[in-house]
């Protein structure tokens, strides 16, 4: 049921000739409250899209009555034009928003705008502005996987999750197969509650939540310049969880969909997981474990099933984490493979012919951890990417 | 000709049996003098070969009569037992070189040792012993060219340089063909001249050269464990030439060396200038160059031939330069695709079918600039780096 399972919201999902082949490429959420508390992490790229903007500023103010959100074009890098675009798309929603209810009076800045798909193109504002007005009219407490299929590029799937809390719920969607590189958050990715939480506790919540799943995921090392991860509250339950609960079903709500985005990476053969244990700090197992992540030889060795524990170590090598070059123990799906910087267990024993790889990297430098997700590099890959815009 | 190129230096590249098909993997550079000067830069991975940090030690001392490389294995992640190889090689290097000959008295302390090949694994002593001597018996004022040789791994072809000074000479070899990105250098690479320089003009030389040319090439992101630039120098030419005369020379054959790695790298289809003008700091400029460089969704983009800007935007939006994304201009191959943040000229009008692509970005910050040279990432690239450890 994606954003639909908590109470207090309808969806919709429509296509509007921004995708070819008649796909769906407008998704429209909506709160219907009482509450419209909102919170939002959005990328770190410098090079923002200007739905970022927007929604950076929708989200300062601390509700959001909708979300509309377009793939078919990311808005980027579009100059001045592209911001009122998005401008235009956020009066529209909310014009045809309170026209179509007498519940609903909301304000082009309730309308958080989220765009998807290439870079640096204007979008066709006059087939969007008539999608919006067509997913208005679609809106329907079941419409949450409509909404959910809209947002896809270059995804096979949709991305969906529904955690439970005690009497309230989270659901989410998200997207995202490729620039898959966290800033704070990697792709689009709404997510709904009906909890009653007041701003701070729903900004905490996200940010913890967003801090520990989509902001581990590192695909392929790049990141995009409109990645949004939004939650709306709309306290429909009428029951307010600690902040503590909040945060945990958010961030399991968060890792069930950080988990769909790399199983549906672009061209990827491998889940990889990076577990960085015996760090002298968190921040230092985050750092080992992306430069592992982001190394094109650890990404090709494994996409030829190779344990090459030597490119491991090199990536290591790049770090400033505390470590001993002569203390660092790795194994690949279980088997010790380096111990104390060398070689250790027979690299044959390793079995990479699943697709499920666990790299575990021991510092010996403490006793902090981190795991790092991350893709193996394929011709797929190579393929997808080289082919995408043309 | 070279590192036998410049007078006061004999070569000779043999075959030990550490590369499989009999092909030469062990290369010998004898500095004869009168001076025996060398000067040195290392990888800055912290993950260091042993006969790196041999070599830093031989180099800290300022004099080495010879250095000694070998293909086929690393020597690096082997632990305490492969710094004893290193140390072993060196000795055994030493004790042939004094006994062939009544004018040279070697030390091991005078042996530089490089390595290069897979990581992990001990070399093949019993073999390499017995290669070394039989390298010396070939010592020749003409082996530069099979020294060159016998240290290419994945290298399709020797890279040699000679380029001369007034009445004095620089000659040089390199390997590198992979890993290639900077720490300090790139791959392994031996210089030799014959000028008259003291330990400290050497250093300063050598630093200067590689800051700008090795140091601004990054092919695949990824560096080594076992990088080493060595510059020789026997004043045997009885010329002294400025610092600044020696700099300029030792640079440019440093470029012509670099642009040799750059043509030769695995798999790639293009040979990538991304020149960065416009920067607050040069620093600005190199950091900027090198996040588009390491951009896979750029590689792949050039590889198929795609003008794709807004990757290259949203690769300089990881950075911390000093820019404004509204006023980031970015040209491929001389057409002007990104104006002020946003699409300009027509991309059709960029002819990508050639080898050698240019992509400019004005930062609009400053005036300082820099130049990374990259490769595309392509099929080629996956195909040989997923099958080469096995």
């Amino acid at each position: 049921m994606s954003v639909t399972a908590p109470r207090g919201f309808r969806a919709a999902g429509v296509a509007a000739g921004l995708k070819s082949g008649g796909a769906r490429d407008i998704a429209l959420v909506v709160n219907d409250g009482p509450d419209a508390g909102v919170a939002g992490v959005f990328t770190a790229n410098r090079v923002k899209a200007a739905p970022v903007r927007w929604t950076q500023q929708v989200v300062h103010g601390g509700v959001a009555r909708a979300v509309v959100l377009n793939s078919g074009g990311a808005n980027a890098c579009t100059g001045p034009a592209g911001f009122q675009d998005t401008h235009a798309t956020a009066e529209h929603t909310a014009a045809v928003l309170t026209s179509a209810s007498a519940r609903l009076i909301v304000g082009a800045a309730d309308v958080a705008v989220c765009s998807t798909g290439l870079i640096g193109e204007r979008l066709p504002m006059e087939r969007l502005l008539p999608g919006v007005r067509a997913a208005t009219r679609a809106l329907a407490r079941d419409g949450g996987p409509a909404a959910a299929e809209a947002i896809m590029t270059t995804d096979s799937r949709p991305k969906t999750t529904v955690t439970r809390g005690s009497g309230w719920t989270v659901g989410g969607m998200a997207k995202g197969a490729g620039m898959l590189a966290p800033g704070m958050a990697t792709m689009l990715c709404v997510l709904t509650t009906d909890a009653v939480a007041g701003p701070e506790t729903l900004d905490a919540a996200l940010r913890a939540a967003c801090r520990v799943t989509f902001d581990r995921l590192d695909s392929d090392g790049c990141m995009s310049t409109n990645d949004t991860v939004l939650l709306l509250a709309s306290g429909s339950s009428g029951i307010e969880p600690t902040a503590a609960e909040l945060t945990e079903v958010v961030t399991a709500a968060c890792r069930d969909l950080a988990g769909q985005l790399l199983a549906d990476a672009e061209g990827a053969t491998k889940e990889v997981a990076i577990e960085v244990v015996g760090a002298a700090s968190e921040d230092d197992a985050v750092q080992v474990g992306r430069a592992v992540a982001r190394n094109n030889l650890v990404k090709t060795a494994l996409f030829g099933n190779d344990p090459n524990w030597g490119r491991i170590l090199a990536a290591v090598g790049t770090t400033t984490a505390v470590f001993d070059a002569d203390e660092v123990d790795v194994a690949v799906n279980g088997i010790w493979v380096c111990r104390a910087g060398a070689a250790a267990e027979d690299r044959s024993k390793v079995d990479l012919t699943g697709r499920a790889v666990t790299v575990r990297v021991d510092l010996h430098a403490g006793t902090d951890t981190a795991t790092i997700w991350t893709n193996d590099l394929s011709h797929a890959y190579v393929h997808e990417n080289s082919a995408y815009s043309t």
